[in-house]
């Protein structure tokens, strides 16, 4: 109904034709190659060169800035690691918006302020083309299986269109309403996440120094009110549940310090908004010091580890 | 295999003998129902005489004092509001212990510091009884219908006896270890239970600032790892569910009062045990703040209200 | 020394010329005011052209807008609400930049983000003038009386011809290194400030609680190592001092609003030096809340009422 | 006035008799020494016998127990490390109570939970004595050299009596109010205290990334309303004052973890009476949290190499 209507009708019907992928990091390497494995023809760019082989290996085109993937591609997915290097991707001196096309589909996935969406947004408007912001949920793991989840803010029209590439590289693709929902839906869920799970370290450790067993606490708080994500899907105490990375030494999952920029966003975007956040502030908080004793590389669940009384003497 | 041994075979085959219930307040009561229904002869006392009447017509028989209630029934459960009423009730001039019998089995229904159910365990002890802490979770509503959760603490071969009594007035019964492992399973809930409401309230407050719908981020939350009881059975919004407190301006439910209480033996557990807990810590300091600015009487839920920002002036 | 090699000799000898005021609010008029009373002839401008009037009729030159006042005046004084005003100011359409002469000396004594201030000075310099970032501590009280504190950052070789102006309007103006420090300094004081001020009222308040006379309280810790500026010269309690806000119902003094901005610039530049600042943090949301709860006109030690209990009951 | 109608006077006149001191840990050592010093035959006692080796040398006699110490002595004073321990010397088997004369005066400095005050003093009440509550401030050093604080809480016609004997082991002796204000004092002392120490570590911190040097940045806060008494004069900065525990890796002072244990008397006695203490508490839960990461012996100032960046990997 919507897509027989729109000037971009041309774009939106030229499925298989080039899709541009900027930012091969570790999502966006796996992402990309959903991408080839679902019949589109890539054309990447990467700031770090090597980063670009193993794809150019299977068949995607490398080529030297964003500039020229909008040159040559006219639906594009950026996934970068932080605010300024969006802008610099957008609008930098070899930056997308220098040849971008008319009618062009600009979708980032990257996790960053809402507010540098909606910038971007505006000036991709500008050009005649369109801009949504799709930030996901799940890591390299879901990356690579295509089980990722995206969350889309921008012109409803344009969702159909959005969703016909990014359900190659994800199982749930969710519309969240105008630009800048969709970080506004990550960050906001992954501010809940932090505080359920520091939450949950601390309610593990307590009951279990007050003598329960964990994974009869763990079994007791699943069925009551204290239930949540952290308590019974990723269990943060090491023996409770297995294929979790508490039962890993905290190896692999989702990086302290990743999740201390995801509060650092809810944080900032809380402060704009003037919304009191004080225990999202705080779990922001204990995040930042855990980088600082040590765990930035560890998953997020080792705040249980952190809680926990140690018995060496640190800092001597 | 455990029962065949136990001196106290005697009181557990004894179904059907009279119970004794001490406490009628507004749990205590409907509590004390469920066991007439059951077919138990009840011997209850309070100490407002007027919190008895209402039993006494449903055909229990009223006595003065604990120590009475001991020297008529050798199964007795409590239901007081807190720690030094438990101490009064066992160990005062009138109290249980003046008149108890050996073999006796004492449940302790109510919420309190896990090392007064310790000393009360070790004093019932003493006198050749037997002493289990089982507080509940669940409000008036289910214990008018007969569906708490209990979560007992002692000795695991009294577990059945337990059972047989506290199955009259609620639907899960679970052992959860030594005495005062039921205290520390019921704080460690609450303590979890608190974080995850203040939590998702921050969150649903902050997302409605970010411009997405409330019923929206709920679902997207409740599909992801934000999910937890707060946002997906007793969301704190008004409008996002039906059935819940935040429908019906936070009346009924569980008093932002009741659970400053409960966090604040959360927090002196947490003390005595030196174990960090800095948001359940930070959770208390907000129910603290609450009572203090007129929200004691609402449902806990209404932290989203305190935290929203209001229009009117206060206090000039 | 410094002085005879600078190629902007001309201008800091040229006392007594002309010098540049934008931002004439609370703050700004009475600053503005204290030039001309220093001999200085001010050319001067606002968005709001009622808040010219007072200065024009002390003889003050008004003009349209910053631009205009950079194309007559070499040294300008801007002091403005927040990051966006300054931006505006010296990058907008009819910004500073558009007409700064080569050599300018430009002192913004706005409280903003200091990474804001790096910026301005990149600006700045690129046109061959100089900026400084000059924010103040005190109040309009200060303004008045000309007893401000300005703590600067810049060019060490500038900060002479700084002096000279800010002195005029100023009881201390202290040198704190390059360009941003100035109000790093501003943001840290306020942040300490902050969390001294929410201390010292839930230290004095757990204290009547307990049963010590407020007075004999505040003199003990002022004698012992819990003194602090907000025990001994502010003291939020009624009663405890005279001639401070908590003694004239928290009226004037420094609105808990401004202490939020100040705050969410702190926590603003500590996200992103990703440094915990755990109390600084909590402060913030404390603050924060109490804007919600309509405290943000009163002066910020009104937190002391904020956290006392309220017999009222609040949001039936 | 009071004096010449007090029961007690044979009592207060007898300067130079024989004065009680159980307790003779790093604290109680150093005090008791300093009544010797003052010609006050001392009779002393400590579970540990080692503990009164020294004290003995130096001419005090020792005895097996409190209950002896109270058959010799009408004045008594009391140095011990928690609650539990005053409750057993005063009411367990060998206990004071147990001997204690009519009209003794018993002064207990142990830092403890102002109701436990409030109890004891009931108790020794009842047998005809007075109880005062006398915690300290100032730490080895001071009761070394006879310059503690002694805050004391107790009925004010015996205060001179105390006075008497408190002046020659302290600086300081004030009057706070009834029974348990002495500790109360104590206790909101050292929670203000706390905060102060950690809001300027984090601030000096913050400053010191956003460029400031901390040396300048210590005078701006001390010339500012960010000064307290851990930023201008126990700085936890390495460089920025000399002779305090931050220029010797922390060593001596006040330890982590007898500060934890402070604040967890605030955080007891704020719960009690239901006051809220949103930054006590933090700071609580911060001090715990460095206890949990080995910093429990160092001084409390440590609080800022616990915040700041660490290089090294931690608990891999």
């Amino acid at each position: 109904m919507y897509g027989s209507m729109s000037p971009f009708s041309s774009r939106s019907m030229a499925s298989k034709t080039q899709v541009g992928f900027i930012g091969l990091g570790n999502m966006g390497n796996p992402m990309a190659k959903n991408l080839l494995k679902h019949g589109y023809p890539v054309i990447a760019t990467d700031v770090f060169p090597e980063s670009c082989k193993e794809l150019q290996e299977l068949g995607a085109q490398i080529v030297d800035n964003p500039a020229e993937v909008a040159d040559k591609a006219d639906r594009i997915v950026t996934m970068l690691p932080s605010s300024p290097n969006v802008i610099d991707v957008y609008t930098g001196a070899n930056g997308i918006l220098k040849k971008v096309k008319k009618g062009s589909l600009l979708i980032d996935s990257s996790t960053i302020d809402p507010a540098v969406s909606k910038e971007m947004a505006l000036a991709v408007e500008k050009m005649g083309a369109v801009f949504m912001d799709a930030p996901v949920s799940g890591g390299v793991g879901a990356a690579t299986s295509g089980k990722l989840t995206f969350m889309v803010g921008g012109v409803e029209e344009e969702f159909t269109a959005a969703q016909e590439l990014l359900s190659c590289m994800g199982a749930n693709v969710v519309y969240c309403g105008a630009v800048g929902t969709g970080q506004a839906a990550k960050i906001c869920n992954n501010m809940l996440l932090a505080i359920g799970m520091i939450g949950t370290s601390e309610t593990m450790n307590l009951g279990i120094r007050l003598g329960l067993d964990p994974k009869l606490l763990a079994k007791i708080l699943n069925m009551s009110s204290g239930r949540c994500w952290s308590s019974d899907t990723y269990n943060p105490v090491p023996g409770v549940m297995e294929g979790v990375p508490s039962g890993n030494n905290y190896q692999g999952g989702f990086g302290t310090q990743l999740m201390a920029k995801d509060l650092g966003l809810a944080q900032a975007t809380a402060t704009n908004t003037k919304t009191p956040v004080p225990l999202g502030s705080l779990a922001h908080q204990i995040y930042r010091m855990m980088c600082a004793r040590g765990y930035a590389g560890k998953d997020f669940s080792s705040v249980f580890m952190f809680l926990r009384e140690d018995e060496k003497e640190e800092g001597q």
